[in-house]
């Protein structure tokens, strides 16, 4: 049984916004906006027909770098080259929508606590509870490169930084009350001082005086997301992940990550309902399991060799693959300060089922990790239903394999499917984020009664 | 004569969106809007006001701190404590907007380049070519701490860091032409790499090597806006800004100030048509003259000696000024790192007039240095007419005493008088903010046939 908590056995489900779509080709099928990151109206439409089908939330992935690597291949592969600033992006679609939540990333490598802690408390207002940061470490040398510093921090170190970070930004969140503010024009007092705290934080990677300079926003903290699948990963998101974001590509890995990680947030005082994890799911919809294959081969056959090699050397930590026979086997690869939770799964794919590197890539292309599922919206809402009943996943992170087409096909047809078996809402029912995700609203660090963490 | 270029001798307008309003004591006031700091729905009531009026732009001050110093006086000064960050809020903006001008306040003390580029240039996307940038330092200690560091940079440094800042970003901007993008199915080939720039800048201050991952805004560069009065300021702005805001409170400062700026950008090869200087305007509306003067001391009453205080010394770089009795003179009072031109300007009309500190916070915390004009919606306009047409300034950056109440009765009286006068548009000619101001748009300084500074 999953630990659907509040939701009272539904899914909790997320529209993952790449640009064009999730398929690394995606901006070659003639349906995709092939202007997506330039065209604020194409985002306005996706985030409405995502609200009409009543997700949970948005969510908008961000490097702050472009990517670096084969330029000739780089031209045939926009997807995160020039495209919007997402938390400008996020706060434009919070006034053109009412309901759904709006997560986007920000790394904890090249950032300021202060401004972290602002722009989403800021958004967390404008949207009226709405918002949501997914916390990640940057571990590419490109971003480095645009903040001063010639290599980027080493995976642990990143993580202890993170850690830092997060508290830091969660201690400015608590900075005003919920109900310091007064307001009282007769005695000409608009907040009590008592109830304005100054976090004077000394640590090991950053000294924050505080108080934040926006107000204790609606859902207290704007929900805490992370996607890391590394040792450090997994223990950093038992202790403060919300909404964990994980790419498990079979039932059983994703079972056992749900057990591994739930089983973890005891220790730090957490209940296991109070973190909603979500696989990441690309659906592939026909009217029969043959259109939906012809559909995905049409997708894959648009894939160059050139944006293949680029893609998988990007998952390998920038490890040159040009110099080994496309058909043939991948080569040993020394591990490297990149993503470990994607190196690890496409090393391991390779070898577990002796794959050429043009079989790595045409797979890993497609979902990049990812649970893809090809046929009618039957077979998909099976599938998702099998998983979530059978305790493997809390709710799935959607990535259409093309935008908009990829997610109105889902809106219309397999939305409905999971409405008809009870598994999703048909009408929003709490007023922020949290309360759709059935999370509690954390309590301040200075409320009078504390309340045990993860309990309130 | 004012260098009105493209505008055919009208004035530019700006809104400025304090919170509760411009006047210390406007929270106090009955019919503002209370609860500015978190209420989303009041921005968008002043913007979509504004934008009906057909103002250039709205701005929004920032600062990276609440105020430091006296909690009983400043929990009767909420202005600033805590509210919106302004680029999350002018993003949701953008979105309810469709031809008014989105400028805000970012420090160059405490941001990265390249965050500062990113999020810019994303807002000039989101609003169709409508974004600018405030270009400040920050002189204040309780920022200084919220990013770790004990004391902030000395006066001239925070210039150079800023003149760095300012040229990383614009190199920044020019990252991909504005021609880049071939977005070709068939060849499959999305950009042309040779029109993609990589900057590689190493400086004294920041290291950041690019490219930008946003594509070339509509108006190339957000307009660059500054508001220093210092003599490095002033060379600042000739060099850079295309907006100035000033706080002249005579005709006669106003007209020497636009002299001496305008005559500094020839050095720079710009041309005097290229920056609009707008000068502080404090409007008090009356159907008569004695009703303004009975709406201003409404306000004037309210200022608590406590929060007078608090503004005095804010305003002279933190000195403690409780010591001193309210009914003598401002004692000598040492130069300190704080804002020099608000210290000077205070000091000087201190001396000059001869004041009390009650009569100097009386006079400073309603306009706080900026133009008060008091009377009838006539008077208000001959006197910015009189300021206009006879050199003193471009334009003028409206800031109503109380919000939203004295935008409303702005513009429902003083706007229609400017347009009968033929001194302000009735309608939006221009499609982005540089078209409506009369501002050239950039010429990337990697286009193949360069444009002279300025001329383009």
């Amino acid at each position: 049984m999953n630990d659907s908590g509040g939701r009272k056995g539904q899914l909790a489900l997320a529209a993952f916004f790449h640009p064009t779509g999730h398929h690394v080709a995606s901006w070659l099928h003639p349906e995709s906006q092939i202007d997506a990151g330039t065209n604020f109206r194409h985002y306005v439409q996706l985030a409405q027909t995502a609200e009409r089908a009543h997700f949970d939330f948005i969510f908008l992935a961000d490097s702050s770098a472009v990517r670096h690597g084969n330029l000739n291949a780089l031209r045939r592969w926009p997807q995160y080259m020039a495209y919007f600033e997402p938390i400008t992006l996020l706060s434009a679609l919070a006034a053109v929508t009412e309901h759904i939540g709006l997560i986007a990333t920000a790394t904890t490598s090249y950032n300021e606590p202060f401004h972290v802690a602002r722009k989403y408390a800021s958004l967390d207002h404008i949207s009226g509870g709405r918002a949501g940061w997914n916390v990640v470490t940057s571990g590419n040398l490109s971003e480095a490169w645009n903040f001063g510093r010639v290599e980027h921090y080493e995976h642990d170190n990143r993580y202890d930084r993170a850690r830092e970070f997060v508290r830091v930004v969660q201690g400015l969140w608590d900075s005003w009350d919920d109900d310091v503010f007064v307001r009282d024009r007769e005695s000409a007092i608009y907040f009590d001082p008592a109830k304005l705290h100054v976090l004077n934080h000394t640590g090991e990677h950053f000294s924050v005086r505080g108080p934040l300079n926006v107000a204790r926003s609606p859902q207290g903290y704007p929900v805490i997301v992370q996607a890391g699948s590394s040792e450090t990963g997994k223990e950093f998101a038992a202790e403060y992940a919300e909404v964990i974001f994980t790419t498990a590509e079979t039932f059983d890995k994703a079972k056992a990550f749900y057990e591994e990680v739930k089983s973890r947030m005891a220790k730090f005082g957490r209940a296991r309902d109070h973190l909603k994890i979500m696989a990441g799911f690309n659906p592939v919809i026909g009217q029969t399991d043959a259109e939906a294959e012809e559909k995905h081969q049409f997708l894959q056959s648009k894939i160059h060799p050139e944006v293949g090699l680029e893609l998988l050397s990007a998952a390998l930590g920038g490890f040159d693959l040009s110099r080994y026979p496309l058909d043939g086997p991948l080569p040993d690869i020394p591990e490297t300060k990149g993503s470990k939770g994607h190196f690890k799964q496409v090393v391991d794919m390779a070898r577990v089922e002796g794959l050429t590197i043009r079989q790595i890539y045409m797979r890993y292309a497609g979902a990049r990790g990812n649970r893809t599922v090809k046929g009618t919206p039957t077979k998909i809402a099976d599938e998702m239903e099998h998983w979530f009943r059978n305790g493997a996943i809390d709710g799935f992170l959607i990535q259409p394999p093309h935008l908009p087409g990829g997610l109105d096909e889902f809106v219309a047809t397999v939305i409905p499917e999971l409405q008809r078996r009870g598994l999703f809402r048909r009408s929003y029912t709490g007023r922020t984020l949290r309360e759709n995700l059935g999370l509690p609203r954390p309590v301040s660090r200075y409320a009078k009664q504390p309340v045990p963490r993860g309990a309130g």
